[in-house]
């Protein structure tokens, strides 16, 4: 049996279990969440809030949950809880943060409310911040580059999907001295329609969005601030929409300094990697998928990373590809928490993909 | 937590285990029926062969087996095993069953090399057959309307993709009495392109393949044979490919002799499946998905199942969608041995589906 | 050169031109009528009205028309023209069809608004009528099988995009006798997503939407009421949304009294169509493009018919396909004012699409 | 009306006709060129080879010239022609290009054997060469930024679809100083799959095909050679295959060495594209299409080019996007034939496109 397995059945026999209640379940990732959680053997589903549709049966709007005996229920009034996710668009959770915590020890924040440092940042990429106190008790959950200090964390901030996958790409080249810092740095990534939420709108329609390959957000993306705050230098950052739902796949085109081999870059990413369970290594090879691609990853937690050397023009050319609702969210927040609290890393995040699959 | 997940506990408590080898598994079937194996509680893979990639990893063929050991072998002196899953194509399995049953207690194929009847089934819709003594012996895999007959079954023969849904859709007509037999029946059936296996070839190609509403097989597609057999009336079928990878979904149109009411439909539905695991009724409702969709099982065992009624044409419109590499073939195969050995039927094919998914 | 551009030529040298304005030409049926007569030989667009983008450039609306020196103006004090086209919402035409014909001396109504001929058939498949006193006058715009009625019609009511497909795949039948009426005949459509318009709206997102078979309409389309009115037999019709933008696919299943042979059928729909210059026989043959397909046929105004014999089941399996915004719409609208004015019939039509192409 | 169809009546009135025959006419670059010659007013088809298909029906091969009365022939044996457009895979019309000026006086290759200027550059990036004394003769098409040598031209080598876009786009950069050379330049482009030509192949089978963002040849595309001896500097280039039929995408990050505003990078693609027929500016504005898509100019032979400044980086992000099979391959194509023997230069190319359309 696959390793995946195993590991899920000693957290089943695990045993403990803890309660959790889900603000925000209407949208992609409220949904998502609590498809993980449904599945997860140490995770009780308390309630899953929603003004609009409260009363109303979860599996209604999720299709996934339609085996679930859940519904949703107001947003007052919450029972106290072990953890609370909120999956909420961005700044709710800042102005609501105190009553997180008034019902719950453990709060995860899947917004990009918590995920910067400093107000300053927020300043400077949001319209500021309403509970700046909180901001250095926030870990960014970004398990791989900071596992540590998710443990016993008890204000998670789920990190973003494009940024997720542009780090995951690039901090083995920091972190092992491929790259110093201050090189130039292009991110060019792509992204499927469940990026843009549940809401819609004319250029999310399905004539106007099919088949696209639409350049959006072409400068000054917001998650340039978080990429840039854990890689400590610079990124030129542009997005493209293009014609899948899920996932998100991060071209990193980086110009070291100096002569850089193929075995750097190996040992730069094993060394980060190689005992990870979550990220895979595809870089050439042989078949069909030599390289990440979001449908090798669709409906998993898994990031796929790989590179390859550009010698004329003295490249390094970083390929890393996400399912931008998992690994770029719900799946993200999942993982952290089971390291906050002690569980399995991949309890509940088993899945590992299809093949073959469509437009993820 | 969702009843699945609680059944998947149980099941791992069972503990027992069989071993089990694949023959074919570089196919999309055999890759499906190994990714499900791979995370089955109560089955350990020995052996998967493959002459042409033999000794290959069998995760550079199947991208979410990476994570598994496992290496294609030569098919030649197969070791013995509990159970052998014959993954290949038509006509291979009804040459090879005395060899596979040399090595395996239980046999159990996923093409349709028994699933009819009789010799003179296989002379008017195949070349005939070569192991005609097997035939009777063969119990046809569609738990929900054999289920006895599989329990100990020794050679199961999986059901086909289209045969399934739309056998699922009609059967409860007939089983309660809404349809007598010898009605007019049109099943209109809309299939993804994984139903033409890994092969490819110029149809099938991306520019060609995509985007299409083609008729296939207008007439006489094989699987009617499958189809009125089990529901022992004639039925006018007609299949298109359309784009998305996997999926079937099938419209039946129905006019039974005298009125119906919804009552009676959903009482049929309702006898047959109210307890089944794998089988979900969608009739309206409200919200995005109020009927069938492939969308909404993709990934999944599960069965979508749902009708309509047009009083001005006294017609019954059913609908009904599958994964065709799930329910239409190894997770059907899976279910149906979970049955033969007495294993939680839901064991290795706990997954719900993904919300939002793009073509599946 | 191809046919068409023949015929192109000797209708550029025609030379005779109208004025013709646009009423609501926001949504996509007015764009790709736009788009059409912006390119036709003997049309000058006076105006195109849109309230709520008055003074917007047309282009900014309908990227094809960016090239097109042409703004929306206020819907009030429409100048005299020759045509008025109108491409508004059902309900719009019959309220305003007094003022149409102030201002127009030919009116081309593309809603539903005078397609059927008595006011008790609005009064059972819509909300009535309120000016049943235009239903008389109005031509049914289906030139294939309308054609004389058509020249010199001063109101004419252009066919919908799913009963234009179907009337082209059964007329013949009919006309020829191997129908006679009253015979079972079971349509089920396939259609893209641009037949829900501009709106939007959840179910028709891109994330819920691509990938679908989704039924629609289930029973009691509106079409049925045309087909009926044309056919002058029921039909059975039931509606599927699949993955494509453009095209609208019918197949017929019908079940004739008495024996039927191939000859019978190619002499039926020869007879009717070896003329028309908009319609494409495909029954088998080889190659990738067999039968009928919305992708052949992509902005274009064909339609494509074709067959096939059901000899077990004693059916004809009819084929036909239309791009829903051309031969089901706007282009269909054009070819009917070609005959009303007397124009070349393909002039402003001679797209012959295209390939390879996708998700067209 | 359209001033593109103003221009296409001026060039009917000219009349002058020449004729022209296409090699290796069974090729989706052949097909599209058959498409547009065959609706050329300036153009007689004479004859389209091919060994495979000698005989059959060219429209059996391509359904839009189903209306054409065109068959294949076979390749030997050529009539004297004006002009012969060769449609072959790299490295035919190299060994050929003798005969193929025996039978005609212009010569136009699709395939890059007569791109680069030195045999030198063949060595490098191809296979050598094996007729390099045409290579001084030859004229690269691209008419935006080599008309004047176009005119008269006696072979003429059609510019690659990548090359193109990526020319298009940063060309007047470095023509008005914004660039000087020596810049930094990446270039991320993003290409359907008609690209892999009508072969086929596992890696372009529809299941293995659809919904990828797949990095393919993501160092050391040989269309490099071509952008780099036109635009005489480096750059840094990497493709991938995304979900569409017809496109290609180019975002080009460049960092010029000085401040540079808004209003210098208009003036560059003002001054050399403003009275250009077929290239539009998207750059920001109003709507759905705010930059360039291929989706806007699939089925034309417009380029959309667009910028925008990303001062936090002192970087120009660059967007062009054109239809690969039109602007980047036979409608090129067809365009310079336009201007070497002096027609109307949109003619035979006045497709405005469509809207809306799905995956192109």
């Amino acid at each position: 049996m696959a390793a995946g397995t195993e590991t899920d059945l000693s957290a089943d026999d695990a045993g403990e279990t803890v309660t959790a209640s889900v603000i925000g379940g209407t949208g992609f990732t409220g949904g998502e969440l609590l498809r993980l959680l449904a599945g997860h053997p140490n995770v009780e589903i308390s309630e899953v809030t929603s003004r609009s549709k409260a009363g109303k049966s979860v599996g209604s709007v999720h299709p996934p949950l339609r085996g679930a005996d859940l519904r949703f229920t107001e947003p007052d009034d919450l029972e106290s809880i072990d953890v609370l996710f909120a999956a909420t668009p961005h700044g709710v959770s800042m102005g609501q943060i105190d009553e997180f915590f008034d019902v719950a020890d453990t709060v995860v924040d899947l917004s990009a409310d918590f995920r910067l440092e400093s107000e300053a940042q927020y300043d400077e990429w949001y319209d500021g911040h309403d509970a700046p106190a909180y901001l250095e008790q926030a870990e960014y959950a970004l398990p791989e580059i900071n596992r540590e200090n998710l443990e016993d964390a008890e204000l998670i901030a789920s990190g973003g999907c494009n940024a997720t996958a542009t780090i995951l790409g690039l901090y083995p080249l920091f972190e092992h001295g491929v790259l110093e810092g201050g090189e130039q740095v292009v991110v060019d990534v792509k992204v499927g329609s469940s990026e843009g939420g549940a809401g819609g709108g004319e250029a999310s329609s399905h004539p106007e969005r099919s088949g696209v390959v639409r350049p959006y957000a072409p400068t000054g993306h917001r998650h340039e601030a978080e990429i840039e705050q854990f890689l400590g230098t610079s990124v030129a950052f542009t997005c493209h929409a293009v014609d899948m739902v899920r996932g998100a796949s991060a071209t990193s085109h980086v110009f070291p300094s100096g002569p850089v081999s193929k075995g750097d870059c190996w040992k730069a990413y094993r060394g980060c990697y190689e005992d990870e369970p979550f990220v895979r290594m595809a870089a050439g090879g042989s078949g069909v998928y030599r390289y990440p691609e979001p449908k090798a990853v669709a409906g998993t937690n898994y990031a796929e990373v790989g590179f390859e050397l550009d010698r004329s023009n003295e490249r390094v050319v970083v390929f890393s590809a996400i399912d931008n609702m998992m690994k770029g969210s719900a799946g993200q927040a999942v993982h952290a928490t089971n390291v906050a609290l002690g569980f399995e890393e991949t309890a509940g995040l088993e899945c590992t993909g299809f093949h073959p699959v469509g437009a993820p």
